[in-house]
């Protein structure tokens, strides 16, 4: 919990918020700067400013709430025929609120909403090269181990 | 398992791929069009189009093997200060292999990438109406609970 968290407020009912799916270790709610109608969050409710501070097993029921509530978002009756899900992790990916939070957000044919690619976009790796990089994160996995 | 599923060919090792983790219920290989260098993506081994179509239990492990590969990517040696993760899931949010996936991008201040945001962005929504776009999912979920 972090007293100045915003996302750690609605948790604790202290700020409002309209409040979608609560489980013991998740909690989904309405994003009150929608990128289209029915934009949900989905935070752990255990503060932690990055996906890797989540303790071991924390992180997966963010991602069985956001299944969940890719079914009913289908079905809730507002304009969803697809779901974009989003978690910026770290300012250079974008993150503002400094709580882990995971976008889903309801998309339809025509709205707008897209990826920016980066200029080199588009090419095909070598596989020498994804090679070489694979094993450097499979080394960057043997130290989160330890 | 589909018998047509690119992913699914990865999982038996029947097509190339430079693997980065694998545990009992997902796998994790460099993406062969890379965002940035060290572009990864995870998925689950049992073949599901989409994310609600996972059996209950089988996303959360996806998110926990992020949980690890994102600590791993900022250790490996790659240019990687933040990590955007995304998920398309459906044809109207951008999703191209129908085996559901989430896209782990390394991210550094200056990279190019982000995210193009629909025409409407940007207005704070009246909670009256964030009220109403939440009872409609919670009724969406609670028909995904039948």
């Amino acid at each position: 919990m972090s007293g100045d968290c915003i996302f750690c407020t609605i948790v604790r009912r202290e700020a409002p918020a309209s409040i979608v799916r609560e489980d013991a270790d998740t909690l989904a709610f309405m994003d009150i700067q929608p990128m289209n109608p029915g934009h949900v969050l989905v935070i752990p409710k255990a503060h932690a400013a990055f996906l890797k501070d989540l303790p071991r097993g924390q992180a997966g029921p963010v991602f069985e709430a956001a299944r969940e509530i890719s079914f009913a978002l289908r079905h809730s009756g507002l304009r969803c025929d697809a779901v974009s899900m989003y978690l910026a992790d770290g300012k250079e990916a974008g993150q503002d609120v400094f709580h882990t939070h995971l976008h889903l957000i309801p998309r339809f044919a025509g709205d707008g909403f897209g990826l920016r690619p980066t200029p080199g976009f588009g090419r095909i790796a070598d596989r020498a090269e994804l090679e070489d990089q694979a094993a450097r994160i499979r080394r960057g996995l043997a130290q989160s181990a330890r």
